[in-house]
């Protein structure tokens, strides 16, 4: 039998597990899942489970994690991204591959050569995004170049949302992956992007001022803000003279907007701590960024910092999260802002036990072909069956359990660090996971670019 | 002969130089001046200026330190703040007094145990701000102190400004001191202080729209905006129990709504360079913050975002700089926004050879006493001689210069790493400063607080 570890086995390894054990028999595999917590991760396995174990895996403690890598043929890490480099190198050192769904790090980066010299496939970024957005950009980028075009605009969105059927909030928005990463997004610098071979900058207290809408057939209209670098993948994808290049992050029409409100006012940094945070009211944290008056009300204040009209529907937003109460206690102790306003938005944006998520990728290619501008549109809607089987878990999981086989099985041959650009991976994932219903909707519409004139 | 070495020769090393040679007969100084640019150093001086010698001194040199420092009774270091700490090392192993004008880092902190176990006084922060700030603040408080007061507000406010005689352009600001402090001011977190025992936060890309007007007799109207920690002296101050701590930056009317534009662009972000920036105009990094459009001028998407209506006088500031110069180019090579920002700023705030500078300083002392609230306000106007004996330089040097003779005159003698807010230090250095027309001009006025009806 061949032997997968799984090292991880949290709130995304469903359908991946469920996906190997399914094809257990067939494909006759033995996969061991090793996790801190053994309860968390059975509860994940179907009682019946075969050719499947749970074992206790702390991976701070070398010799269990070298014991049970030794043991596999393969591993596959659901790990936070800064824990897989023990993990890699531990690979290195027993020579089995390796699959992970997060960003190729410097320390992971670090270890192409190695990989190579020992014939390892190190495979990275195959969730959903970084991922199936890869995968997806790239066939419609080879297929374009192969028929002789060049590729002048390329755009990219995702989002992470909760499915219309769920979607019962003014924000259209609830926490359906970590909430932490939703509050303190956009940070750490300037987002950089290509328009019209122009570089353009936004700093993040007016990222989600400048947003874009995007259609999608069946689900109506999104907007998107960047991502701190839209060129991180220029080269890798081959778009060294593309006019315009973006990568952005999808919301439902006016969260932009709102959210806004709570990056003006300073209710998003992490970088300090509240004074007596424990024992303020929602409305004590929402005053410490408004002036001091012995008079005016916290909401007047706050409609005159922000220039919110009497009549702004973006009112209505703030009162549902009860963003004003005198009574409801922020409770955390020495917490910065992000974490308090991550506390108000989790009890109002957190999945009731049968609201469903959704996942939405949206992509432009703009190409110039015998001389003529055209343009292809490719979206993909996922929406989740539950809170385990999520969208989330299954363009996360099922990308990462087909490369494991394919690696397996010899489909996926190329050795090294690598990320899931080439034909030979995309190919035959991008096949397989049609047939779980993880499909692009491929569109050709009028090529406008920004310069529709032609204009110099 | 008492021996005093003056590392570093800088702009304000002046008035410092100036006040130590003209005592150096009456009170039998030799001045040694170490500078890496001897050159410099020497046109500080007067042609036949006595007892004092310019040597060459590398602070990174340790040989060519440690000797200057063994032959001096106390070290004045006029070095950037990074640079004193190996210069203060070198006090405590040959047992030399030391001033600085810099503020207190953790690595001279370090050094207290030390100082004071070896009797060696290290007197920091004895400049303008910090310097003159702390102990005309100090005077007043303990006055008030002495007579029973409490105090329950604290506001004090400097500005490095142009004088009036040379206020001639639209911002009514020229640089008078390092550009790139100026350009950067207020990052690196939210700015923090208390109003009527609230603490109130306000995050750097709202600093300049959160300001407070001041009026100083005979000079007129200034507006303020907050310093990142206005809570940092509250305890050495023996404030604890204080309502009200606010600590400000002054500037001109109306200098900060136009300032407030560069903020909200992202032309003072120091994080990130621009690409190929050196072959920009002033236009093409405006337009670098500003969305593509193949038609609409830099102008009107400038004034669009942020919202500049046609007839808003703000915008002949921006026309004054040429920022939107389409033949001034950039020029400097992988330059951050803000290396940008500051030279274009200095094409137009560069002081003229015949401009003079201004120091401005505002406290405001609230207390109470036998039941009553009372206010004190107390100000300080000091203008510059010229581009040498600048306001800058003497607010800075003459206090400096003043208390390293008090040490060599036993007028200060508490041992250890301090900053001058005890009555032994400010009582004689204050009185003196009357002397050169460093004067403040102290004012009873109604105190009206933040809360001036007693609301609950």
């Amino acid at each position: 039998m061949r032997k997968i570890l799984i090292i991880g086995a949290g709130k995304s390894s469903s359908y991946l597990i469920k996906y190997l054990i399914d094809k257990s028999i067939t494909e006759n595999l033995k996969i061991t899942i090793g996790d801190i917590n053994v309860e968390n991760a059975t509860k994940l396995l179907e009682k019946d489970a075969q050719n499947v174990e749970v074992i206790h895996l702390d991976v701070f403690n070398s010799k269990s994690r070298e014991e049970a890598i030794k043991r596999a043929d393969i591993v596959v890490s659901m790990l936070p991204a800064r824990m897989h480099t023990e993990v890699a190198k531990d690979c290195i050192t027993f020579k089995k591959h390796m699959v992970t769904a997060s960003y190729v790090s410097k320390e992971m980066e670090a270890l192409d050569a190695e990989a190579k010299a020992n014939g390892l496939i190190f495979m990275n970024e195959i969730g959903v995004d970084p991922g199936i957005d890869h995968m997806s950009a790239m066939q419609v980028i080879d297929r374009i170049r192969d028929k002789g075009g060049k590729i002048i605009l390329f755009e990219s969105f995702t989002g992470g949302l909760v499915a219309p059927e769920s979607d019962n909030n003014l924000w259209n928005y609830k926490f359906t992956w970590n909430p932490r990463n939703v509050v303190v997004a956009g940070q750490g610098g300037a987002a950089k992007f290509l328009q019209e071979n122009q570089f353009k900058y936004i700093p993040y207290h007016r990222l989600f001022r400048r947003t874009e809408f995007l259609e999608v057939e069946g689900f109506g209209r999104f907007e998107a803000y960047a991502n701190r670098d839209s060129l991180k993948y220029q080269h890798s994808y081959g778009l060294d003279n593309t006019k315009t290049l973006y990568r952005g992050t999808m919301r439902r029409v006016g969260f932009s907007k709102a959210w806004h409100v709570f990056v003006q006012l300073g209710m998003t940094d992490d970088s300090y701590t509240i004074e007596d945070s424990a024992n303020m009211t929602y409305r004590d944290f929402v005053n410490s960024f408004l002036p001091y008056s012995p008079t005016d009300s916290v909401e007047l204040k706050f409609r005159h910092a922000l220039k919110i009209d009497q009549d702004d529907i973006v009112w209505d937003k703030f009162l549902e999260l009860d963003l004003f109460s005198a009574t409801k206690m922020v409770e955390l102790k020495k917490a910065t802002p992000a974490q308090i306003l991550q506390k108000i938005l989790m009890d109002s944006w957190t999945l009731s036990e049968d609201d469903k998520d959704m996942i939405v990728m949206y992509h432009k290619f703009g190409y110039e072909i015998n001389g003529e501008k055209r343009q292809i549109d490719s979206t993909m809607v996922v929406v989740g069956e539950d809170q385990t089987y999520t969208a989330m878990a299954k363009t996360v999981g099922l990308p990462v359990a087909i490369a494991t086989l394919d690696i397996l099985n010899k489909k996926i041959t190329t050795p090294g660090v690598q990320i899931p650009i080439s034909k030979e991976i995309y190919t035959p994932i991008l096949d397989e996971l049609k047939t779980y219903g993880i499909v692009f909707n491929e569109k050709k519409v009028p090529y406008l670019g920004y310069n529709p004139l032609n204009l110099e």
